[in-house]
């Protein structure tokens, strides 16, 4: 097969077949990043925003790597210094923006659907990299990209999603990606923080730690929002990492050869221990190395490339 | 003619025939962003600052897309994060960037004259992208091509510019630009906002709305400035929006073909009504389109460039 | 000799060969910013991230120029839209940006061993961009490469540095730079600023500003730092100035071709009379252009470079 669609605006609505091609594509960009030389000129002469109406630093700074390496040119558009500020809408600055003759929006936006509504308005490509509670369809890529790279295969692993999943986008998209490659999932945490509505997702819910990471091949730890907590849902951070965290007694309980990832930034001693998270079983690096390559594989992709036998070797 | 100016502080000091030959280079750099690699390579190896000491983001990212499709390099400098927090002089800051072997500075300013005071003490060329209530050259040069681009001519045309003039670097540039040009220019807004004192400038100044639109060819509208008013200028927004909004009655009483303009950001709802924002008669995204073409056109001549016919088809 | 370091963490541990190298081929350096194109090809596809954790404009600047001059992708990475407000350690900080397949950190840290901390836990190389009060290579490095071009030569020349010793990373630089160079350095200022402990650094330490500058070659004010000042060090600026001050009347006392340096942003009519700072004797935008070589020969020599013959002329 090869690859159609113009935006990429969440996990839900792709095929197996269509994630299975942008790992497949991340993989010939991810040996690009190994050479001396880490650049092609796939996209020379095209123009990406990034607008990031909420803050980040990891995921911007990743994206903004991609686009150098594939030669783009590049407008960093974030709020504090914008228009938005003036009462600007969104489409204003979206469209205002297209008008500069753009052709790709990365945006990362608090209100869930930000994405999809500049795909309808915009004739930019449009790329979701994260809004609200809904989706972050880069994440999930570059979890199934770094599971397949380090077991070999996605279809029929037990991966345990543990911690905040109720106001995580990137919950969501890993669940979408996952059970699509394959995989039996399975949520855990709080009963506040992962209801029982998750199993129309297709996923097994459980509260207890110990029954979620007993079979698990993977753990993917989500880290404790504080920030975006708008009740208490538990009593204290202690008390969560008593009971949740990540650590060596419950490591020993845990399949000898079960990895443990972590989208980032991890709180060192809430929701992982701090020797759990530098040690060998750990992939946190390689999931950002990974986005990277991911990045450039959807760039590539939504570009009009048509997968990997067109990435120079 | 060719191009002989190091600097563009103003549109006052430019004759018709130099106006004619930005407009004219700038049209050849439009085609230039339509193609799949909107990049030419004229500026290599230059340096240009963006020193914005009042904010923006529409202007700075318009003028730094158009330093990266002249290839220049880049340096993005603001407020925020400067040393003149710290108390050093503007002149110091510039003569400290200019130390850096840098070729062009684009300075906006909240003091009117900063860019004029920079050519002086500086080596390095200087573009005007807005100081205090002086002038915005580039955006009058943008609006002036946007003009003969639609209509085929702007000698003859009947220009309305209506709204906050009295604060408008936009108008006054404007005003220059179009008289230049050979068009008659009206001025209309609140009393408060639109002085007779303008008529020295050549222009006509009217208080009545439906005067000012009923003979117009194109009709500029200015964004109210809540922020820099000083005193209050009218009693409240929703007076101004009944008084001298462009509603859809209003517009019915316009020549059928005339045109609507608007730097932009438009406030929706105040100056101008929604959806006359976004009808077929709103050129205000083809003006977002041609200002980054102007800007080329711009930072080419300023670095020697001698017209249109140098830039590469 | 030719460089064989990977990390540029201080001056202390460089030998005087080591600095030679390093201002030879800023020589190189100097006379590419001199050319029409000021580019070379030495760093291309290589990324570089600046890490700047304390403010910073005219340091970050210059960092991000001789890395865009020498063709390298640039990532900005500052703490105010940083993850490190959520209480990420430095080093996850640093090893995620590596992970990101980064080739050097430029680092600017308020705490001291910082950057050798880095260049413990990293494979990149590090750039010490100034830490605390301990070191600002680059800065000495310039001010060594300042003095040698002007003077022809650092081994016996009187040095005098008058001002903040004590809070100043720029003066144990220089310190380490000119003694290491042959340099006979006399440090003067409040003696609450410019303890006796320094003498055993191997320089002259004296409070009397008339016997501090009537033998020295070159006078290298330093900026007075009312930020970092934790207690009153001395009774007010103007009582500084007065005692310490460089004014005409000092200046008339100076052998008639000392020059005068000042690492910048100055305090005009503070440590230096405003008419001096602009004076021919004055080097101060020298030192800032010839900063940019300097970085570019940093770069160019910890990425494998091994001396000026290797610079393209």
């Amino acid at each position: 097969m090869s690859w159609h669609r113009k935006h990429l605006l969440d996990i839900e609505s792709l095929t197996a077949e269509e994630i299975t091609l942008v790992l497949d594509t991340a993989r010939a960009f991810k040996a690009v990043g190994e050479r001396a030389i880490k650049k092609v000129p796939a996209l020379r002469g095209k123009t990406v925003v990034n607008l990031f109406v909420e803050p980040s630093t990891r995921t911007r700074t990743s994206f903004e790597l991609s686009e150098q390496r594939l030669s783009a040119d590049i407008v960093n558009f974030n709020t504090e210094a914008s228009s938005l500020k003036k009462g600007e809408t969104l489409k204003d600055t979206a469209r205002n923006l297209e008008a500069l003759n753009i052709d790709f929006i990365d945006i990362r936006h608090s209100a869930s659907g930000a994405p999809h509504f500049l795909a309808r308005v915009l004739n930019a490509s449009v790329i979701n990299a994260g809004d609200g509670a809904h989706e972050h369809p880069t994440q999930a890529l570059l979890d199934a990209f770094t599971i397949r790279e380090k077991k070999g295969r996605i279809a029929g692993l037990n991966v345990t999603i543990l911690g905040d999943i109720l106001y995580s986008r990137v919950a969501r998209s890993d669940i979408w990606a996952l059970t699509k490659m394959g995989a039996k999932v399975t949520l855990c945490g709080p009963s506040t923080l992962v209801p029982r509505v998750f199993e129309q997702m297709g996923v097994r819910v459980t509260h207890d730690v110990e029954e979620a990471i007993r079979d698990a091949d993977i753990i993917n730890l989500l880290r404790i929002q504080h920030e975006r907590q708008r009740k208490a849902a538990f009593p204290s951070l202690g008390e969560y990492t008593s009971l949740f965290g990540l650590n060596q007694a419950r490591l020993a309980r845990t399949k000898p050869d079960a990895l443990i990832m972590h989208p980032g930034p991890i709180n060192r001693g809430v929701e992982i221990d701090s020797a759990i998270a530098d040690c060998d079983r750990s992939l946190v690096l390689q999931q950002v190395t990974n986005g990277l390559a991911v990045r450039m594989a959807v760039l590539f992709l939504v570009n009009g490339g048509k997968g990997p036998q067109e990435v120079a070797p």
